[in-house]
């Protein structure tokens, strides 16, 4: 009786479907129940050869459709409520599906976030997952890019351009060759690729002190510029004090890289956020509690040109390229 | 300042984000504002070669992108609220980007469902347009597939099989030969194909009176066996009852067709639904009163065995295939 697309569904994604609202993803819709809460909504694409490659482990490729929806959720302020994902696949390939369905299963129940419902459909192209997200977040309390004000500092999580790093490697870049004898290195600079790590615990800290608050994908360096647009300020960064990973910081000793080339890579997905001066502390400390670590890397000053990134010598960086762009 | 693909956001969608919630597109992600409604959430993805043709026109793409989803919050009796939007292009195409936004805003405005947000990605393979859209429902109020009762009867809106019909023409099937002289019927045809009119106008009528609904997108046999199965019962259809167009009817009778195609055949984006027997009159009535065709075409049953498709004389038609299956 049933259809293959049915058999694919119940089979590999009924399983995640936890959420009552999800009605075992036998009806055509999913219900997210009135709370009294705003719901927050985002949506994110990865592509096979543009976000993902074709070699990379069907679980973690489950998993990163998914952390990319789950980071721009965080950023926001918002508590993870569900997602609903279409997948364009060329066939049911079963060896494919069960380990992407397992990974994106385990984040789901990991991160609290099930499967609402969905759509499959078939493509003679190269595989796409695409995933809305919802969160939810009190009345009015969603962090915007906008809010920046001249005096906050420019703050970001984890460390900055291990994803871009680790791209660079699976391609058989510069970074492979200076790595060459440090295969834990190189693990883990892939890892921070295929699998990022989604700032989820830091939610409420956003919300409680950030001015303005976004993640950052496309690169550091685009990404504040569109957090500065959006606020109407720019920024001053300094560059020594972006929190790097010991092996992006030995490549870029080395000189394999350069700083330009970490500041504007994608696929970071961390949080880039405005904190005022007075609530610092309170937000170090809540980011303490969380276990996330953040590093105060500039401040937001009154002016409408580009955000400047300064060195050790305070002199500005040039940036030919500010982050990735799809066209 | 802006990368390519912001201005492309800003060029062709900003303009359809009209809501307060898509906060002008400058932000990652959108707000649903709380109001004591459910939100019905729905999403369906249309592939080029697939779902549509390359040489469709765009502004037919963009509605039918939208009406797709439209067609699902319809009939789950779901008010539309807003939807986000995941475009995969291989470039940023203005010859065809421009016609396609202008048609997917124009329905964006006549169905009263803005753009809240999207994905704009870059993709080596076929156009993909997914779509997730948003309604609201009075708590506990959507419409399920589940819910239909032995003695109900089995009714559809406008007119079954056009859809197939007018790809088989795109496609230089039979239909066309036999349409050779009647270019009326051919392009009214090829109409229903490209651009679906969601029945949005039915959605209360759907709401007070259907015990269970979906749309009819995959094939009203094959659509029908899910509504059955999700309701534990089965139905016995009158095949000759099934509301066909002119040009259809005409098919059928001249042999160009069978019924079987008619019933299989996808893209039909009717709404399938039961009504009780007691509640039929005030149904149909409201249907009038919304200016949507409505046709009694069988009744539920109490049996598990799938629906039943009869024929003039009350024989049963064998259906080899009930609906299309994406694998």
């Amino acid at each position: 009786m049933a259809s293959g697309e049915d058999s694919l569904i119940a089979r590999y994604f009924r399983p995640l479907a936890t959420d009552p609202g999800a009605f075992n993803l036998v009806d055509d819709a999913a219900i997210l129940k009135a709370q009294n809460d705003d719901i927050v909504v985002t949506t994110d694409a990865i592509v096979e050869g543009v976000h993902f490659l074709s070699d990379d482990p069907p679980d973690s490729v489950g998993r990163k459709a998914l952390r990319v929806n789950l980071s721009d959720l965080a950023a926001k302020g918002a508590t993870p409520a569900g997602f609903v994902l279409t997948l364009a696949l060329r066939a049911a390939d079963e060896a494919w599906l069960t380990p992407f369905a397992r990974g994106l299963g385990e984040d789901a129940g990991l991160f609290g976030c099930p499967l609402l419902g969905g759509d499959t459909v078939s493509t003679p192209g190269p595989l796409m997952i695409s995933i809305t997200a919802f969160g939810r977040v009190p009345p009015g309390k969603m962090v915007h890019r906008s809010g920046a004000k001249p005096g906050d500092r420019v703050v970001v999580t984890g460390t900055i351009g291990d994803a871009t790093l680790g791209l660079a490697i699976l391609r058989g870049g510069a970074a492979t060759i200076a790595l060459a004898d440090d295969a834990v290195s190189k693990q883990m600079l892939v890892a921070r690729y295929r699998l990022p790590q989604p700032r989820d615990a830091l939610a409420m800290a956003i919300r409680d002190h950030a001015s303005a608050a976004m993640d950052v994908s496309d690169g550091l360096a685009g990404d504040l510029a569109k957090l500065c647009a959006a606020s109407g300020v720019s920024a001053v960064v300094d560059a020594p004090s972006i929190p790097l990973s010991a092996a992006a910081a030995a490549l870029l000793a080395g000189g394999a890289v350069g700083i330009e080339s970490i500041v504007s890579g994608g696929d970071d997905y961390e949080i880039l956020c405005a904190i005022p001066e007075g609530s610092f502390e309170a937000f170090a400390q809540a980011a303490g509690v969380a276990k996330v670590a953040v590093t105060s890397i500039g401040t937001v000053i009154a002016d409408t040109s580009a955000p400047k990134f300064l060195d050790a010598q305070g002199r500005e960086i040039a940036l030919p390229r500010l982050s990735y762009s799809h066209f």
